[in-house]
């Protein structure tokens, strides 16, 4: 309703077409659907350009189900890709069950993925622990059409492992770097491409790793300018920040 | 001396232009200079597209001026801008007697700044005391040839204040925001615009907020997706993470 | 005692009516019943306005049904409302068996709730996660004789959703914000209304939200003034700052 | 511009009083003016209740007086009390110099202070080391038109001090708790009265006391249910508290 | 072995009553029993004056029931009570069927008390959730002889049950006070008495106690002076410092 | 008031001998003294058996000066010794000047030290830097009429060192442990003593002692049984903690 | 591929032995399997000197044995020992069936370890439930070929237990302090031993130990120089630290 | 007095040379001289193998020098190095001009140092705020007669200026890697060297640094297996740790 839509509307006032009462009860009319229990937001993918996603924890599977059902069938639809993240198995189902089509890959469950675009994207990550979260990352990028490389277990201990990688990585449009213990891998490949590097701490690893808080300081730390963190084990937020930052 | 050029240099041992001996000399030759107390290297804003910075707190205003010598003026110059960052006063004027042509503003001194690049970049500040470091990220980005804009004092309290600016939040390429305190002006922004959003946390504000720290998780927790963040107070370092994201 | 009994009680002495002996033994009785486990405090709605609640972890079911029947059915009675609060099915089974009439909504049960009072109070949260904080806030609410309205998922990512409820925070006497995550609702309603701000932190979230630390501190720190907070998921000490502050 | 006054606007526009476009700017136009530094907010009295401050610290003396000039002299007014908070002697003669009339106390000088208000507020401290916190907090409501009283030095060992003022205590509209160390005061002032207590952890104390964290903690924890609290140190934090709660 | 044992001894040597290599045995043998997966100290209760515990977590049934044994029925007995704390059923009865004579009580057992010794110590603990700590305090305290009266629900927002027994504790030898939450009992405690005070902070209570950390900072914090305390949970160690001071 | 002196009081209302009024305000009236800036009071010792200290920091010399002057020759006197602790040399010299006859020592002054009491007690530190806390113990126990020894630099590193006065330990009838970095000194002198030690973190150390938080942390686990801790370099507390529990 | 290699490889290009597009693939080929979710490295036993140590925790059954197999067998072969830690039962049968040969204690198991080498380690231990730990670090210096000697429950509060192995200590060519609690251990065994001493915190213990950190910082702030720390219950990295400075 | 000296001592009681008083008397006699403020520690080079070091801070010139001259000329010597670290420029004149001879290397003074000892160190730096730590490490090594190698400004966003010294850093006898920030450079140079790698986390950086705490949890979760850590900017106590280690 920003801009030109206030204008005309205003116009409409002007012309007679649209009565001040309702042009008063549309200026405060919201593109949103209100299902009791949750707001359910149908512009979002318009005004932030990402998509809708129902994180699962802590709502009942009949929750998620009515809640995806009402972004991907509802009256206006989300105009995008809608994701059920974090979700056990009684919420998939349930939520797949009521909506079919949608795909599940681990705990996230993606309906009306974009069509491919273009755009290399890397999810590279430390060790075989970090794999799940890689995998959150990886399905919400392809949520939005891109076609992520995963490349696992490429901790800078074996630094020539890192190195196999570096032209791969020079060459990227954008590099998310997936790591826990001390995290240190941000910044190695932070000082080997050029491209933008979004971390994610992941709450892997023991004893001084602190649930990923260890992995967290150090990224924000990173000696590597230009490397950007987002929260503990965010594998969502990561793919949103690429899928924000590239056309 | 990755792809083409190993393989140029392959060649010319091949076929005796160059010697096995020089080959792999020049294998191991790495383009940074020796100052004794200092490495520095002329070919980051290769590699990472990215100019190199020095960091002034701990170092001497003689070691400043000699790095900076070595990065503008050295044999093989460093091919982008270089920064004096976090500068005293007697830093700052040894470096610019050693190196004339450099600007300086606030706390940053900058040589060889980028010729002006298109993208329109929005620094957006919640209070006036997050101004030093909102300027320490706009004169980073003005060095790679940005114009970025600044809005300051849009704080979520007034959260009129900030629609009044949410058009242009909405159209910008990137937008960076700078706040201390609760940090909450990350989350309304991100929820405003479709563009890539880098947080700085700042250690603006008194008791509670323990020096950027409450702003930092704030940040990183944010309900808004896609929103990525930087250390407390790294204002450099979000104008290099958008010098990356931006062609 | 204070005031004129206590002026009452030394007449009496002083014309015959009580002894030194008995007035010295009242002096020091205080109105409570001791169950051995439990000191039952029968005059805290006179001191304190506000009701006597069994917090139940920790103790065993026969000891909240103990608790509850005292404070309901004593020889004193308690004066005013009684709550059970977090409590187990098996607790507030055997309390109801043996002090029927209460009414249990979400982990709240609730005996004796005062009739209905003025005052209109909204209790707005971030997610729907929040909702069991938000129903034990609401029950309690409720026990006090309020009728709380309750606005749901209005968290500051989707800003819009919150602005159309701006007109019914402006008018409310009084909000309580329940929010986990970043916490950033507290401060954008405290920009919006004039009236009283509870903010109560909860343990929603994951990664770097840290169990309600990062909303906690985040709501402390509020930009906007006059905001104040309670503990992590504390629910009843709102709906008791409510209770105090409204007539 | 909620409710009558958008409701005129719209009419106007029908009527043809006001042209769309003017009525376009008129709906984005705030009233605020913008000093470069920062933006002045006229109407924050009007919407929240509560004063404008400005917070003294990062600010330079030229800044501060210009805030307070465009507050207490603007075109618009703020309509209500102006404080300066946390002001050095250089920045409070600043603005003292460009529009007397204010009125300093401490770290804190108020201009246009709001004829007197009934309703009896107690702000109570623990030790000596806390008044300068209670006087921002007194000096502040004194700005809202209260007149408090100050008790001073009830710490909870010599619990019979606390008891001679339990009479007080009790009958009083709003109690502010200022202590530092552990803090233990307001949870016994919270059991003597039924009103509203608004907690202020202070930064006072030394060793375990930690700036003032073991009593933020102690006072979120408190046993006694219904107490609230603000941000270490947050004297202007509580006042405002209070002016929003007292009509 | 200090002072007239090594005076002794070398006085047999010279006089040969005992040979050179059985002196220099003699003063390396230490009086403990190995089992190979732990040391049995027998001489704990002369060199401490305390009885040595044996703690359950991470010891196999077997084991506890072996160093129990060892302790009680060994070659040179441990001259005075043996505890086996924090154990659970499977231990305790290992222990108690292998070693006859014990007496369990909550999660502790006892073997051999001592007699009863004279000194009237108080055990007050602010809620009913402390109960479990403050009965390991008095089991452990009953082993030393000692016959504490235990004071439950004392809890500091109820101030009048706390000096309905102010001349209990006035008149006591010594005062433990064992408090969740806050921890405030401890301050108001200390204000009362002049005998020793031991503070247990204990994990008891929710949200912001942060599992006994508040009450730690709190009591170590504490404004009545003189007040030691130990480590949170640890009624044990708690009994054992009283066993130490009292004759 | 409690006890014989309240009957006497009531007995007196019987007989006339005290009116009605005047025996409720006696029932009010408290022995403090009211500065305006502090409440003197002048029954602690008796009422704790301990001195009245004025804590230095945060206090004026003129502060500090009238409340020692209150304390020492006040119309009711302290019964006991008065303390000024913390004491900058301006309030120390304050306070001297107004109230000749103290002694100060350190940042410790002491006025009416009370006459020699037996007990032997032992103030043992780590490191030389521990010495200004120790300092502050042992004239707080000389204040109370204790001789304590000092044994400096006992450190386990070296604990031959330790071993040598270890038959000392072993006799006093109390000991103080002041100890910094890692406060491992305290679990070794409580295995070798059967006394009752209290354990004082300090501040000394440096990097990973992060200001006595580790000391303090150590000696709350303590794997030696029964020893007690006060705040972070709280000297002044310890040696309070030792006269409760000496006669 | 450094030195020799290298110039051997450039030699053989020159010579025409290998073609330069060969001789570039080599350059970038790496000695590491890739199984897809793991990327299994046959040198590190030859760039480290250490074993390839396959940690259990977050991988299935399944990839632990395809890793272990690959190791022990691949056409490589890992040229050292290979462990297989922190494994279930279910990790380590399926292991063991795969690839015969090893041998499991405890949480680890092991194949090809090295034959027995010089050098007298100690492994001690401050309390029984310090064994599991002490048990991971033990197995792993056998793999490594040492016969590590095992001294255990040596806690400093029965110093004389300590001193009765000090001569042990003092021979030893490394010792390893295994310690929970407050880990004083590490700081005496530190000033009895010339030897280099490892010191591994535990998380055993209960309240103030917090999983292990109290007795990190203390091992962190040790008195005694010259002691390194590893992290939480990291057992076998204390026994790879040993591995690389030993011959 | 361990093992041969104690069994002559007590041949010497048996065959009348030394009397029982005389033997009970040096068996409790130590070898250090009490000062009064200190205990100066003449055996610890042969009982630890390390220097004895006076570590400056809170300590007068007058006690250093005093110190440093019982060591240095004192009746039995130290028999090794004696150093005076973080010393100001007052004590380190002051111990210089009373006991001559020492050396002054930044905030280290060394006497005696040890004669030249083989074994190849490096000192490793991640950047040149690292560097006064590295310098304290390098002077210590000379003390014990080593003559470390020092590189510079290695961090890990230029890889390549590490992998340069990658042949150097395998070839070494043992490792320090100084490193602030995020502390990545020791897990790289961990997985390349064999040799024992000791890091030290420093205080460099900013924001997210911590002052070193970002640096040490992240060497501590190290993913380059037996890596060991001493205490932030800890230079003395890493070249001890490696003077432990070396022959």
């Amino acid at each position: 309703m920003d801009g030109p839509a206030l204008r005309q509307l205003l116009d409409d006032v002007r012309t007679g077409v649209v009565s001040p009462d309702d042009a008063a009860s549309r200026l405060r009319r919201l593109p949103y659907a209100d299902l009791g229990f949750a707001k359910v937001d149908h512009h979002r993918v318009v005004r932030q350009g990402i998509a809708e996603a129902v994180y699962g924890p802590g709502k009942t599977a009949e929750q998620c189900a009515s809640i995806v059902a009402e972004l991907v069938d509802g009256p206006e639809g989300s105009g995008g890709p809608v994701l059920l993240t974090r979700a056990t198995d009684d919420q998939a189902e349930a939520a797949l069950v009521r909506t079919p089509g949608g795909v599940r890959t681990g705990w996230t469950v993606v309906w009306n993925a974009v069509p491919q675009r273009t755009g290399r994207i890397i999810v590279i990550t430390a060790g075989t622990g970090d794999l799940p979260v890689a995998e959150e990352c990886s399905t919400t990028l392809e949520a939005y059409g891109f076609r992520p490389e995963l490349l696992v277990d490429c901790g800078v201990a074996g630094v020539h492992r890192l190195l196999d990688v570096a032209g791969v990585l020079a060459e990227a449009d954008a590099v998310v770097v997936v790591a826990g213990m001390e995290g240190a891998l941000a910044s190695v490949v932070g000082g080997i491409t050029p491209a933008p590097v979004v971390a994610i701490p992941t709450s892997t690893g023991y004893g001084s790793s602190f649930e990923g808080i260890t992995a967290l300081l150090a990224m924000l730390s990173s000696c590597a300018a230009g490397i950007t963190v987002v929260g503990i084990d965010n594998g969502f937020g990561a793919a949103c920040a690429i899928a924000r930052l590239l056309p």
